[in-house]
């Protein structure tokens, strides 16, 4: 292998979105006197949504729409389905903007800062170029530059938002390792040709996980516990 | 002003191509035992077909087309006009490449790095992203994401250059504040509701300089001497 960028799944990956998202709410929520809402599984079928309104683009039904306003769908249609009252449009714009405040998981930011002292580091998120400024100007995430869903105009895993980010760095998809926790994405950049790293994120989905668990070995190049772990590995 | 983002141009703003083009390719011209060729004329004839280059797109007349693709055929008519010979295609793409080495004026990272803390900062360059990120990681210069030609798939002073970098940031034009050393830059960037920065580069071109040496308050906001003397100026 001769891996000169590394491109990065963020939701789940580099932040924890679960937490993150959950205890912001639960937080702005007690602030506005809103009561009667349980904010963890409100972020859970937040998420719900999120690859069923991807789905709409990716199937070519729909043109190429940026993440905060699908959130932004899901989530008008999740406050009418708690019957949740007197949020100003402000209140509702700061609320979907929670996925730009997610928190980093421990390793995230040491593990990057490794790594960007030997190979280009980008996200590959399905997250558009907004939100990922923002979560790492407030999370500290060190990336050289953005790339994934906006620029590539296309959401993971169709083929072209790999290829596309490959192509934007002026590099072969076999010098551009995809790291992330989710096998699926590791599976899908593999077909198109990139390096694959797999980090354990086993408490991504709560305490109970049952998936993505291990590196699904028929596409995965190497498998690390963490962010430092992957450094080490890439011999940063 | 509420100034959320600052906007870069790079060539001659933050880097001083002149300078670094000639000196790259005198050095490498001599590796390779060619003689005969001016490389500071060398440079600013490649320089003087980059406008021109850019007009077909700007005028519709080609599709979008990346700059390092622009200036691959403005070199192999230059390397043709200067019957410079025994270039392999290797030695060409890596003269080619010279855009991606160029060197920093002398206070553009320190100030870069103090502005970075306040604001996001990002290039708004003709150049694509692999030329902006490859620069970038070889100049140290702190980019929170690569924004320009690329990503707008328009050329300045096209307004889309402008206005689409605004959006992808979720930022109102008026939030954002575009920085150049040329008026023409930024009396686009004035007309399309940006706040401008303007910052001096009295010798991007050369001992003889005649233009933009001083700020045209007609479309500039805050004039500084330069990128320390901004981030004083925005109060960083």
């Amino acid at each position: 292998m001769d891996i000169r960028a590394c491109l990065f799944d963020v939701f789940g990956t580099v932040v924890d979105w679960r937490t993150s998202v959950s205890r912001d709410l639960a937080g702005f929520a007690k602030q506005k006197g809103i009561t009667g809402v349980d904010w963890l599984e409100f972020a859970v079928e937040w998420r719900k949504r999120y690859q069923p309104s991807m789905d709409e683009v990716r199937s070519g039904r729909r043109a190429f729409t940026i993440l905060d306003v699908l959130h932004r769908e899901s989530l008008d249609k999740l406050i009418a389905r708690y019957a949740i009252k007197g949020l100003s449009p402000t209140d509702i714009e700061h609320i979907n903007r929670v996925w730009h405040r997610l928190n980093p998981w421990p390793d995230a930011v040491a593990g990057l800062t490794r790594l960007k002292s030997r190979f280009i580091i980008a996200p590959c998120s399905n997250g558009n170029i907004a939100l990922m400024v923002n979560m790492a100007k407030r999370a500290g995430l060190p990336w050289d530059c953005i790339l994934g869903a906006e620029t590539a105009r296309a959401y993971k895993p169709t083929p072209e938002a790999y290829l596309a980010s490959c192509r934007q760095l002026g590099l072969a998809p076999a010098s551009v390792m995809m790291v992330a926790a989710h096998n699926g994405d590791l599976k899908a950049a593999k077909a198109q040709g990139l390096a694959t790293g797999f980090v354990a994120r086993p408490t991504e989905h709560g305490p109970g996980q049952t998936t993505d668990l291990v590196a699904d070995s028929t596409c995965v190049d190497v498998a690390a516990a963490d962010f430092v772990d992957l450094a080490a590995k890439l011999r940063c």
